[in-house]
C-alpha cells in the first residue's frame, strides 16, 4: 500500500537512488518500507509546476477554495483506522491522541473553509475618489490582501497530523490561495504519503491544478534549504528545533537574491507563575500541572516547562505533591529516536549543575525509546545567573524555580525568552497584587491564560500560537486559529481600477457581502 | 536658534567630539551649524531610556495617544516658515514643495489620530467560552494586536518631513504604542532638530514619558546599526538606498541574539504599461508622464522609471513628444552631494551599453548639484538579457523598453523585480487584450493604478506603499497610509483573563464601541 515515491503535482516521482526509512519507536525497529529520496531536479520540478499553477489557483474564488479544503477533509477521514494506525506506529503516540489529532487536522481545515465562505479576512478597504478635492483631487484606492506564491512547509515531528502534510501550515497557506510544497518528516514518512495521496485526490475531484501541491522526501539539511533557497518559493512554514529553524531563517535572508518570510516556530518552556494566594488554596493544583507536564510525553509546543512560584509553606506543600505525582507516571513511547537520544542528554547535563537539585528522576528507559519523568529546582537567584536554564528540554520535564520574594519573581519573569504561551495561576487577590509580574509576563508571550494549562491550544478564530523570538522567528504571526491565513499574504492596492478588472472584494456591489472599511468606517453594505 | 545636540527624553545631550555638518546644493557650501554626534553610551543611554518609558506608555489610551500625535503636529506647525526655510536650505527642494510636505506630515499624524479614537485598529477577536461543549470544553479566548517596544527610524533624504523625526514611520510606532528613537538624516540635520524639539513640547504638553522619544546624530554605518543591534531595540523603519537598507535588515537577522523586523523601503523604478489603445489615443500622455518623471528633480520613490510600450506608428509618436517634453526641463537642485554624484555616475555607466540610445541627455549640471533630465531606450530583447538595466537610477530619468510584440511584452513583465508601483495606461479595449500583462503586473507591486501617475502617494485607509523585494524588505507592509501601524505590533492572546484584567479593547461591555469579530462574527456591540 505504501509507495515509498514522492509525488509532484499528484504524480509520483522516484529518480533518486537514496532511500529513507521510517523508525518505529514502538517495534524499535525501522520499518519495512523504503521511500525515495527527492533528486534536485524533481525539487526543481516541484517549484516549477507550484509556480505555473499559482498562476491560476489564486484567482479561484473562496467557494472554491473552501470546496477544496473540505475535499481534503473528507479524503482524510476516508483513509479510516488505516492511517491512525500508521501514526501511531511512525510517532509512538497513542490512537486516542492521534484520532484527535486528526479531528483538530480536519477541524482546522473546516476552519479556513469557514474563514474563505465568510470572506472578510482580506481587510478590504476602500477609499472613494474626492474629484472636487482641494489642494489635489484624490484617487479611488482600494486595497485587500492576495497570496504571495509557493510556500514550503516543513512536517513537525510531534504532530504527524495536524502540523504536517495536511496540517495547519498547508491548511492556512492553501487558504490564502497558494501553492504547497511539504517536506515530509523522516519520522513519518508513511503517514506523511497517506496524506499527501488525500490531498491528491481532492485536487482531482475539485479539478484544481495538479502543481498546487506536491510531497518530496530528503533531509532538511540538504532538500529542505535547496526548497528554502529557490527563488521560485516565497514563504515557509516550520515547527521544530530551534538550530533547524534558525538554519532555515538565515538561509532565507543570507542565501536569496530576494529574502522571504519564514515561520519558525522553535522553542518555548512556557512559565507558570504559581502565586501565593492560588498556592494557599491549592485545588489539585499539582495535578493539574503534571498532567500538561506529562501530557503526550512531554513532547508538546506548550509544555508548561517552567514553574515560578515565592518560598512559603504552601509552596513546599505544592512541590511535596508535584513530586508524588510527576514521579509515578508511566514511561511512554518518545516520538523518534533523536528527540529521545536529546531528552535523555540534557538530563544528564541538567544533573551536573551545582545549584540544582533533583526532585524526580525517572528511570533510563531509552534502550526502549520510553521517556521517564525528571523535575528539578533551583533558586530564583540561580536561575537569574544561568540563562542555560531557558534552553528547552523537549519530554515530561519541567524545572521549578524557588523565587525568595515578589521582586525576584518579577526579575526572572523580566529576564524570560519569548515564550508562546504564559499562565498565570492565581486568586483575585493575587491580580494585583502581582499586577507588575502579570505585566511584564504579557511581554514575553504570544498568549497569556489564567488558571489553566498551556496545552491544548484551541483552534479557532482568537488564537495566537505564536510569540516572540524564540519561541518563533516571527511575533507577528500565528500557526494556529484562523489568522494562520496571515503568515501566506501581503496587500495589494488598486488605484482607479477599472470596475470589471476589481477582485469582486472590492468592487462596488460587494457581491460577497463582506465587511469592508469604507472611507474609515466599517460597513458590509455595497457602496 | 540650532543647538547642534542631541536630544534624550527631552534633555540636549552632546558629550561627544566629532561633529558633521549639512551640506546646501543651493549655497554649495556646509551649513554653518556644527552638530555634535551622539557617543555610544549616549546611544545605549537612549534605548534605556525608551525600553523604561515603553512601560508605561504601552498602557496609554487611544485618547492620550492621539491627543499627542495632535499635539505635535501643532508644534510642527506652530514652527512656521523658519521650518520651512531651514528644509529649503538643506535639501535644495522649492518652498512649495516643501510647504506641501509639512502638510503631508501634519496629516499623517491626523490621520493615526483618527485611527486611534476610532479604535478598531487592534483586531479585537473574541471567541467566548463553551463549557458543555464535547470532548473538551473551550475556554473564553480573546485576541488583540499590542506595541512591541522601542522603534528606530532612519530620516530619509528625499522626505525631511514626511519621511524623518516626525514623519510616517514615527507616527505609526507612536500610534501603535511604542517608544522612538530618531537616527538623525545627515542632510538636514537642522529640520530634525526643529522638529525633534516639536516633538518634545508634545511630550512635555499631553504629560508623556519623557523616554518616549529621543534623537541621535551620527553616522549610518555606526550609529545606524548600534542602534539596530541593540537589544533593547524591537523594530526598525528604513528608508534609502538598497545598499543601507539591506546592511541594516541584514545585520537585524545575523548579527542580534533576537532578530528583529527590518521595514527597509530601498528600491523602485515604478514600471507604466503604455498600452496600443492607450497610445493611439495619446490625450497629452506625453506631458503626464514627463510631469511625473521629472517631480522633485525624479528624487521620488515612485518615480516612473521604466516606461513599456510595443513598437508601432502611435509609440514612436509618443517617443517623439517624451523627448520634447523632458528635454525641456530645466535642471534642478538636487538633495545632496551624494545623489548628485550618484546620479550621474549611473548615466555614464548607462551610456556605455552598446544596445541603449540615448534620448535626452541633458547638460552635466552637478558642479551645481543640480539634476538634468536623461531618457533612453532599448529593445524589449535587450532588456530581457541585461538586469542591471532595473537598477534605480535616483533623479530625472527614464527608460523606454520597446517591446517587438505582445508576448515580448509579458515576458518583460514576468523579468520585473519587485516593485512599489506598476501602472497601467490602458484603453477599455487594452484591458481585456492585455490582461494578462496587468495580473502579472499586480504580482510584482504593492501598488497597480489605472491611467495615473505614481507619484503623490495619497496618506488614507487603503493606500500600500510597499511592495515585494527590493522595493521593501517586507512586501507585507506598507509605509504609508493607516495600515502602516501594523508594523510594530503583534498579536497577544488572552485566555480565560478575569474581566478586570482586559483590555478595554477586548472587555465584554465594549466600552470603546469598536469592530470586532465575535465567535466568528463581526460586530460593534456589547457582549
Amino acid at each position: 500500500m505504501i509507495e515509498g515515491k514522492n509525488s509532484i503535482a499528484t504524480r509520483p516521482v522516484s529518480k533518486g537512488n537514496s532511500f529513507l526509512t521510517s523508525f518505529s519507536t514502538i517495534t524499535g525497529n525501522e520499518l519495512p518500507e523504503k521511500f525515495v529520496m527527492a533528486t534536485n531536479e524533481e525539487a526543481n520540478e516541484a517549484v516549477e509546476k507550484a509556480s505555473a499553477a499559482f498562476v491560476i489557483y489564486k484567482n479561484k474564488s473562496g467557494e472554491e477554495k473552501a470546496t477544496f479544503l473540505e475535499a481534503i477533509a473528507e479524503e482524510i477521514m476516508a483513509l479510516g483506522d488505516d492511517l491512525i494506525d500508521r501514526a501511531v506506529m511512525e510517532s509512538g503516540l497513542p490512537k486516542g491522541r492521534l484520532t484527535g489529532e486528526r479531528g483538530r487536522t480536519v477541524g482546522q481545515l473546516k476552519l479556513f473553509a469557514e474563514l474563505l465562505r465568510e470572506g472578510s479576512w482580506v481587510e478590504a478597504v476602500i477609499d472613494t475618489a474626492m474629484p472636487e478635492r482641494q489642494p489635489m483631487p484624490r484617487a479611488d484606492i482600494r486595497k485587500m490582501l492576495v497570496p504571495i506564491g509557493p510556500v514550503v512547509v516543513f512536517g513537525a515531528s510531534n504532530f504527524p497530523l495536524a502540523f504536517s502534510t495536511a496540517g495547519g501550515d498547508t491548511a492556512s497557506a492553501f487558504a490564502a490561495g497558494n501553492p504547497v510544497i511539504v517536506k515530509a518528516h523522516q519520522s513519518h514518512l508513511g503517514t506523511n504519503e497517506m496524506v499527501g495521496h488525500a490531498i491528491n485526490k481532492a485536487i482531482k475531484k475539485c479539478n484544481m491544478p495538479e502543481g498546487v501541491f506536491s510531497f518530496l522526501i530528503g533531509k532538511g539539511s540538504e532538500l529542505g534549504i535547496k526548497l528554502v533557497t529557490h527563488e521560485g518559493i516565497k514563504a515557509v512554514g516550520f515547527t521544530g528545533s530551534k538550530p533547524a529553524g534558525m538554519a532555515i531563517y538565515k538561509a532565507a535572508v543570507n542565501d536569496r537574491k530576494v529574502p522571504i518570510p519564514v515561520y519558525a516556530e522553535m522553542s518555548s518552556i512556557n512559565p507558570v507563575l504559581l502565586l501565593p494566594g492560588k498556592l494557599q488554596k491549592n485545588e489539585k493544583l499539582a495535578e493539574q500541572l503534571a498532567g500538561s507536564i506529562l501530557l503526550g510525553a512531554g513532547q508538546f509546543c506548550t509544555n508548561p516547562g517552567l514553574l515560578f512560584l515565592i518560598n512559603d509553606d504552601h509552596s513546599k506543600k505544592l512541590i511535596d505533591e508535584l513530586i508524588t505525582t510527576v514521579a509515578a507516571a508511566p514511561s511512554a513511547f518518545m516520538l523518534n529516536k533523536g528527540i529521545c537520544k536529546t531528552y535523555y542528554k540534557a538530563r544528564k547535563e541538567r544533573k551536573n549543575l551545582d545549584g540544582l537539585d533533583i526532585l524526580v528522576d525517572g528511570e533510563d528507559h531509552s534502550s526502549e525509546y520510553k521517556s521517564s519523568p525528571f523535575l528539578s529546582s533551583v533558586t530564583g537567584e540561580y536561575f537569574l545567573a544561568n540563562r542555560d536554564l531557558q534552553n528547552e528540554i523537549f519530554g515530561p520535564a519541567s524545572l521549578i524555580v524557588e523565587c525568595k520574594d515578589h521582586a525576584e519573581l518579577l526579575k526572572a519573569v523580566n529576564a524570560l525568552e519569548g515564550q508562546l504561551t504564559g499562565t498565570v495561576m492565581a486568586e483575585e487577590s493575587d491580580l494585583s497584587a502581582y499586577k507588575n509580574c502579570i505585566d511584564a509576563l504579557e511581554n514575553k508571550v504570544g498568549r497569556i491564560l489564567f488558571n489553566g494549562v498551556p496545552t491544548g491550544v484551541e483552534v479557532g478564530y482568537a488564537m495566537v500560537h505564536g510569540g516572540p523570538f524564540p519561541a518563533t522567528s516571527d511575533a507577528r504571526s500565528t500557526s494556529v486559529g484562523a489568522d494562520a491565513i496571515k503568515r501566506f499574504v501581503r496587500p495589494l492596492c488598486f488605484q482607479d481600477c477599472p470596475a470589471a478588472l476589481l477582485p469582486a472584494e472590492l468592487k462596488n456591489e460587494n457581491p460577497l457581502h463582506i465587511m469592508r472599511r469604507v472611507n474609515g468606517t466599517f460597513q458590509n453594505s455595497s457602496l
